[in-house]
């Protein structure tokens, strides 16, 4: 019982000391060039600015074609040169995205740009997701043992085997649809703003480690956006 | 033999046709709601271009945000209003969307956006990923008998089982190497543009079912944009 302890705080320590690690890394790969890429879209708006009395119509559909290759790389190119501070790689978001990536839930919301972090993310992988399988398994262990736990307590109530077998897995069943599904949603519709169905779909889209992304919860909070996106102006 | 046959023939067509199902039912109650979004997308565009000699850096900047919205919302605000009728839900792309369903890859570079479409996802994704591994399961199965038959020929040569062993478990890996991951990234180059490791980089998201969306094979090959990002100008 006691090595098995043992054994059970190591893989968790293990586990996060494995993502952590990973977080890490990731940022350290990924800031400069994204503050690099950021700048770039950055200028490429001021310099549409100066040119505002000359513009053509190709000169704007230019611009939208660069803006959209940006944002679809990932950038977020509102506001001035001083919000290119506001990173996609500190550490709470490479670990959000590290945890993305050993999931195979892969949102893609955030992805390594320079070829050191795509490979980094090949071998981070490789060994990332068996440590999740790994773990998710361990979890499954702990909660069959709940479950068995249960079961022996409502035998010795007095309760039919049959019966007992039915009602655990009704047990379960209920809890993880609420837990998993329903509960989230409703939190959802407080903390990002979603409709109910919107929340059951991004819970079901990331359960399923299917992530595409279209729906990520917001660290920020409260639905909205980054304050950088509300600026008026800038200098 | 024959039974396993027709098993074996239910099986690829149930899939088969499983997937096209989803993607003829995606098509119908996607391809409206995109047009209308497209649509919307242009027309800001346009008030944008008439206000041309009042614009201020907020305008500008409001401009910004509203394009950065629907490129994130999977929409190429590029071009002029007959541009709508190129879609992410024709036939074929919706094919390849529920194929990135089923297999949990989610590239995510289209999604449903109606809430028909979003809880029809649901259904769809519930049956279908099953199935998918049911289908993979076949498949595995039969590279096991392809890898028997290799044993057994070589066994028949005079080869020794351990021997024979390792050299089917080498033929294996190299295979699959070479096939899923070499032989791509090679293809890629030519077709998409790609350098080797992006290639290999890929590969490798897909094949784990991460599918960040980051890169996608385009189907109109060449590596080059869509003919409607070159427009010059728009009347």
């Amino acid at each position: 019982m006691c090595s098995g302890k043992i054994h059970t705080g190591l893989l968790v320590v293990s586990y996060a000391a494995y993502l952590l690690l990973g977080a890490i890394v990731f940022r350290a790969l990924e800031k400069n060039a994204e503050t690099e890429q950021k700048r770039a879209v950055i200028r490429m708006k001021e310099a549409f600015l100066q040119n505002f009395a000359h513009l053509t119509v190709a000169d704007v559909e230019q611009f939208v074609k660069n803006l959209t290759d940006a944002v679809q790389k990932g950038l977020y190119p509102v506001g001035n040169e001083s919000q290119t501070e506001l990173s996609n790689w500190d550490l709470s978001n490479s670990f959000f995205f590290v945890g993305s990536l050993v999931s195979t839930i892969g949102y893609g919301t955030q992805c390594p740009k320079t070829a050191a972090g795509q490979i980094f993310c090949l071998f981070f992988a490789s060994f990332g997701i068996p440590l999740t399988i790994i773990f998710l398994h361990w979890v499954g262990k702990m909660l069959s043992l709940l479950c068995e736990r249960l079961g022996r307590w409502l035998y010795e109530k007095g309760m039919k085997k049959k019966k007992i077998k039915f009602l655990t897995l009704l047990f379960f069943l209920v809890t993880g649809i609420l837990v998993f599904l329903c509960l989230p949603s409703l939190v959802f519709q407080v903390t990002e703003g979603w409709s109910y169905s919107e929340g059951i779909y991004f819970a079901f889209i990331t359960l399923s480690t299917i992530g595409f992304g279209d729906y990520v919860v917001d660290e920020k909070g409260n639905g909205e956006e980054p304050s950088f996106w509300k600026m008026d102006g800038w200098e």
